[in-house]
């Protein structure tokens, strides 16, 4: 039986998570899940299998085809470009999908009952939540309450990057040997590979190994 | 712009609680959302779109893939029978879904949410609830207060029914005008039609109108 189950996207973050995970609580002790949610760009499931793959965790994928019947996100829609800005209505920008983070918590959470597993990890940063309010502590403390009544189950969410800028994340990862794995990573929101290294995301991404002094093992490995 | 979701299963409570709302918001100003989770019973779906389009309410279909995904539960799979007693370790009927409710809540405020709809309701109760952790006053507070913050986005959710016995719901619904729309309500956990009468949820219905001293239009009906 696991003691935890971390949420894995692909991405530079919940990767450096499952490094965390696998030094808080062993070896063994670990696995990861999934979501499958109609991402426009599928390379983030290959990146998260690969990642998994690597720390000896077992991964689940579970489908959620609810979002995309929800429609209307950039995220999901390629229909909608990434950088037309922020949404009229919410000034949110148009990659937020509303209550993802819960969705995604929950779900884990029923994942983990029937299995015993009390402790879920997820890699959302409050410091660099670009306006994501389901990114934030007091979201994740109030979302574990909920979930502590609503199954009646003591289960803990363990954010460890929650108030780390991007440059300690990177700097945490390479404390944790994860830093091989962040090659198998995906961060690019238009999904190029190489990434196009000029979206907000792959930015984001590069002024943190730059701040951190450190080189990004996704772009070293594509010096042509 | 509606004002009010009403989280339509097509069974007894939650038909009881669109005729609440539409009481309560005023006619036109109120839609339904019916989740397709795989339910081993596809005749709820039936209802509630008769139960929506009797009450002249727009409905949504949402799938959720993920509950089946989930698998080990009686009312998806179809290889797990209903009455087969309590799990094991849980102590929970086997028709429990962990988390459903937080999942049902939380994609009706993600499909609020960009409509600009402020109210949910749904009609879990706490009298009856057979054991669900998740149909408790305290389990949505929390949760409304998580989605609040977690969408930055003031929803209120409605529980009408929390702390009414089925009689007391029976009585309301009479109040409402709602019993002829309960004629076209799924209520069996066998899924027969008519009803098999002797599931616990086709006698805790059956008790519920006894106590009210009304007759169940949907027997009513089936009086050959």
């Amino acid at each position: 039986m696991s003691q935890a189950l971390v949420v894995l996207s692909g991405g530079q973050d919940s990767t450096t998570c499952l490094y965390w995970a696998l030094q808080r609580f062993g070896v063994g002790q670990i696995e990861a899940v999934t979501f499958d949610y109609g991402q426009r760009h599928r390379r983030e499931l290959d990146c998260a299998a690969r990642v998994a793959a690597r720390a000896g965790a077992p991964q689940t994928v579970l489908p959620i085809n609810t979002f995309a019947a929800l429609g209307g996100n950039a995220l999901i829609d390629a229909g909608i470009p990434v950088q037309d800005g922020v949404n009229a209505q919410t000034r949110l920008p148009n990659t937020f999908v509303p209550g993802r983070n819960l969705i995604f918590l929950t779900f884990a959470a029923a994942f983990a009952y029937p299995r015993g597993i009390r402790h879920l990890v997820t890699g959302v940063a409050q410091t660099d939540y670009s306006g994501y309010p389901d990114c934030r502590q007091a979201t994740l403390q109030t979302l574990e309450q909920a979930l502590r009544l609503g199954m009646e189950y003591e289960i803990t969410i363990h954010a460890p990057l929650m108030f780390k800028s991007k440059a300690d994340t990177v700097r945490l990862a390479s404390e944790l040997g994860a830093l091989p794995a962040l090659a198998d990573t995906h961060t690019c929101y238009n999904g190029v590979y190489p990434p196009c290294g000029e979206c907000p995301s792959c930015q984001l991404r590069a002024r943190g190994f730059a701040e951190a002094g450190l080189v990004d093992p996704l772009l070293a490995l594509n010096v042509v």
